[in-house]
């Protein structure tokens, strides 16, 4: 065995509590290297005259990817404090892998050796909220979604739709257009609406917050914010706001104070200033987002910024009642600042879900003292160079995957924030380069994923846009232009994901099967009763799988999903030949169940 | 190139802040696998028409275990933003790693492939006190220490040292005695002393609190423990107090009130009770420290009990000045009660330690949010398993001590607790079946080493003990009876420390040689003026190494180190021969010097 590729660390993704009872156990080992791990496990007090005694566990392959495959083990302490290490058996060879090292046989002269989960704290568990689980998010940049009230309409506004979306151009989005198409929303199936920032600012994107304490005037005012809400939770939709707590915008008061007294201001701590005069030419002498003169980066470590912005997360809550906050630049602001935010957070509203934008391994935010989820890009970049772009093949598409769902804890996959695209990327009708298939199978993979599925404004109607100003082009209203069949698809992937829990959120993941030739993958859903394979042909041409191999089930036991017309699911059952293929059209897929 | 070996992870021992402007960056590879390392690394945001600017720094080999080679770089990212990569070579072959996995060429179309360490907090920094790094720790067991006022004798206590201590007899030692012998430890050289508990409890060892707010009667009044502080400090040396919060004792108020008033007791949440009515036989009915229904857990989680512990933490830094806290069984109480411990300590006395029991991989600890340091046990186990048990070679010796400086952040390592043993293991003479020539080489090792060592009262004299309660038996004043050889020995080595900071904890450690076959050491200290060269000798032959090899240095700026009869230092030049071995004494070891 490759000693050199074992790995295993506690307190991460390798070990973690999954709930008040049962810790998740996770060891990686070398590709095909490894026939069969076995946890070595007990409780640390666990002695007699014998030395130390333990028991041991089957584990199971769970995932591969390109180097390594992952084994997994689930168990219940029943003192909830665990020593373990694993026996790994590859042919005759047989090696014991401890904290301390490879030993021949378990030692029990010793519970040192061991890897050790000391004791299952419930306070240190990861808990996101379970509402999370079942929601199907839409995103909404309220500039562009649609004008309900042109009396609030900026100077220079233009017509709705009637000109490319740039940098600097406006279209009178606000709330009222928002209340006015919730309707359309709840026809679609979504459940949980996030808005990039309504806060007073200065730009059409609103990330250079002016004042976070008001909504912006050309969205409406507070009256008809609480509105908004009011509408969205009467039909079940939950709300979460973007919260811009890594810098403040050029005009947020306290930098313009700054500006005004320099050295004397009494909101000089308030930023990160590296002398005065503080300039923004030809270089900002003040630490900014990325080289952002207009965008100063807000000192979260000064007592009364952090009073300020904890006051502004509390205040949006309790007044009202939004259900989460996104957190913008998340990966730039302290750990400590996002400790507190929790804390005020979830003793305000012990559901709220708190979302940070990172875009790389988040696994130090996701510990349960911070985060309840992540935008989730490493899916996001594995679907669209897969079934988007055509760029990497199955199996490297089902190992990107496989290290998706590995480098985090399980409790953490669930709530993930799984978007495809986003107002800071190219639309994926445009990444797909305006192939409806291919944005169909995005969806198909999104909405049949674990985690938490999030939708683009327009994407649903098959809108396009190229790299953001271009992502970001009004709402396309007139039913002639909206793709109806790409409208009914979607909403009938959301319906089957809230009518299925084993096609929704709560069933387990796996790839069954990889197929480079054809450019065709299997994969499952499954829970202890049923079982839902999944075949999808990502290649231009017709594909032929004997999908029979893969799927160790009594053919007798099988029905076919037909998604007939993109309206309504007929199953009907299908006798599967061992011996011969299936045949999956280019860039479709089916649908099995097996009871 | 071995793909599978080499391995990365940001936030924790392979890249962590070392102070405002500095990150360190560690790599970990197959052992002799890779000839050079590479840090590929830029600003995020760092872009021109060619895509991401980056920049390449080389790496250093620091050190190696069994299995691998770990690769360092300290770097200053100019906006405190930090993208990066590694390129490896192994002969002709050429590697580039990076989060997404390995390139043959580092990609420049995206930062997304890249590792991120996306902005140096301050706040997030791992910061322990600067004073801890020059203490030289020394543990009292208070019971068995000194009896300075015979008058607060507990019933049945025994003339000192007169019999063997039992896990249940009394010998009347107090914080009078301590305060008697304090000019005996100003002596020593020692500048800290770490008491076993000190609250009031019903067992010698008093690890069964009975309160928390009262110092046990047999040891003295509040006046006298005050008074010993008071009198520590004046001679400059440091008071850290022992604290029991992961159990009470069986006689705490709170635990008798429920086992009168069971379930309708006000404390019946103050610990983890799975049913009434309570009961501790055939077993406990209630989570226990290991299995001794005597230490009721307490529940952490309960508000009141925070406070309680909390108040607890205060208060005896408030009223009485001490320096520290050592944390018992730490690694079984929750993280979210340190994390709140911590704000509560350092709000309170910024400058104390924060010490926590933990004998295991500790990184979750550790990481600026929790602990100063934990007990460095792995240190304990390779240094007793080499120099006093002759169990392990000079290579696996070589090859712990290097796993145990690459598993912890620098930063970490230099407020280390290394301990060689304790009031929980068998005594170092012991282990070293009385072999002092043994028992000086661990203190070389130890007293020269990174970090903050800590003796066990009475081993400086060559007391021996086994395992608990042998280990804790009363000091021995009786002159004649004390090792004087030894005690001057250990003196003259914490003089080195505390006068030569390249001796002390303010040099870098590193090996320069092992030699199985003499089953001798090479290692060196070093900054950027000076480097001491320790050559140990653990055989019971003499030893002979061509030094010079490893060396890399002039003949005529090197010196040796002479310890003048354990008393003094004397340093005369020495010529060493490139061609012929120098002769070290067996268990001897000869130190050199270079300019």
């Amino acid at each position: 065995m490759l000693c050199e590729a074992i790995y295993h660390r506690p307190k991460n993704n390798f070990a973690y509590a999954y709930d008040k009872k049962r810790l998740h156990i996770r060891l990686k080992t070398k590709k095909n290297d490894v026939d069969e791990v076995m946890l070595v496990h007990g409780d640390p007090y666990n002695w007699d005259e014998n030395g130390w005694q333990f028991n041991r566990k089957d584990m199971l392959l769970q995932a591969s990817d390109a180097l390594f495959d992952y084994w997994f083990a689930e168990i219940t302490p029943p003192f909830r404090r665990l020593r373990y290490g694993f026996e790994l058996k590859s042919g005759n060879e047989k090696l014991v892998y401890t904290e301390k090292g490879f030993y021949n046989v378990a030692p029990t002269d010793d519970t040192a050796y061991y890897f050790c989960f000391p004791f299952l704290n419930a306070a240190d568990i990861f808990t996101a909220p379970e509402w999370v689980k079942d929601t199907v998010w839409y995103q909404i940049f309220p500039e562009r979604f649609a004008n309900g009230d042109p009396s609030l309409n900026p100077a220079g506004t233009l017509p709705w739709g009637s000109s490319k979306p740039t940098s600097t151009n406006f279209f009178g989005g606000d709330f009222q257009g928002v209340i006015d198409h919730l309707d359309y929303l709840v026809d679609l199936g979504i459940n949980g609406i996030y808005f990039t920032p309504i806060f007073k600012a200065h730009s059409n994107h609103k990330y250079d917050t002016i004042n976070y304490m008001e909504v912006d005037p050309q969205f409406g005012d507070k009256e008809t914010f609480r509105r908004l809400i009011n509408e969205c939770h009467n039909r079940g939709i939950r709300v979460m706001l973007d919260a811009v707590f890594n810098h403040s915008g050029y005009y947020f008061a306290p930098f313009q104070d700054v500006l005004i007294n320099q050295e004397k201001s009494n909101y000089k701590d308030w930023f990160h200033i590296w002398d005065f005069p503080i300039v923004e030419k030809p270089k900002p002498n003040y630490d900014t987002f990325a080289y952002v003169g207009a965008m100063p980066k807000l000192n979260t470590e000064n007592p009364e910024v952090k009073k300020y912005l904890l006051d502004v997360a509390r205040y949006w809550i309790e007044e009202f009642d939004i259900d989460g906050w996104r957190l913008d630049v998340a990966n730039e602001v302290d750990h400590a600042f996002w400790r507190e935010f929790r804390n005020i957070v979830k003793q305000t509203k012990p559901d709220a879900y708190i979302l940070g934008e990172i875009w790389h391994d988040s696994m130090p935010w996701l510990q349960g003292d911070q985060f309840d989820a992540v935008m989730n890009y490493p899916f996001t970049n594995g679907a669209i160079d897969f079934f988007a772009k055509d760029m990497i093949n199955a199996s490297s598409f089902a190992n990107v995957i496989s290290k998706v769902l590995t480098m985090y804890p399980a409790n953490v996959n669930a709530v993930s924030f799984n978007l495809l695209d986003s107002h800071d990327t190219p639309r994926i009708l445009t990444l797909a380069e305006e192939n409806i298939d291919r944005v169909k199978l995005l969806y198909l993979f999104q909405l049949s994923f674990i985690g938490t599925p999030c939708i683009y404004y327009g994407d649903e109607i098959g809108m396009a846009g190229g790299q953001d100003p271009g992502c970001r082009a009004c709402m396309e209203w007139e039913k002639k232009n909206q793709n109806q069949d790409l409208f009914h698809y979607v909403k009938l992937l959301i319906e089957l994901r809230k009518s299925d829990s084993l096609f929704g959120n709560h069933g387990s993941f796996r790839f069954l099967h990889t197929d480079n030739k054809q450019n065709s993958i299997l994969y499952e859903k499954f829970d202890g009763d049923r079982r839902l394979i999944f075949v999808v042909n990502n290649s231009k041409a017709t594909s032929e799988i004997s999908i029979s191999n893969f799927l160790n089930a009594e053919p007798s036991n099988i029905e076919e999903w037909i998604m007939k017309d993109h309206l309504t699911l007929q199953k009907r059952p299908i006798k599967l030949n061992p011996t011969s293929a299936i045949n999956i059209q280019p860039l479709n897929f089916r649908i099995f169940e097996i009871k």
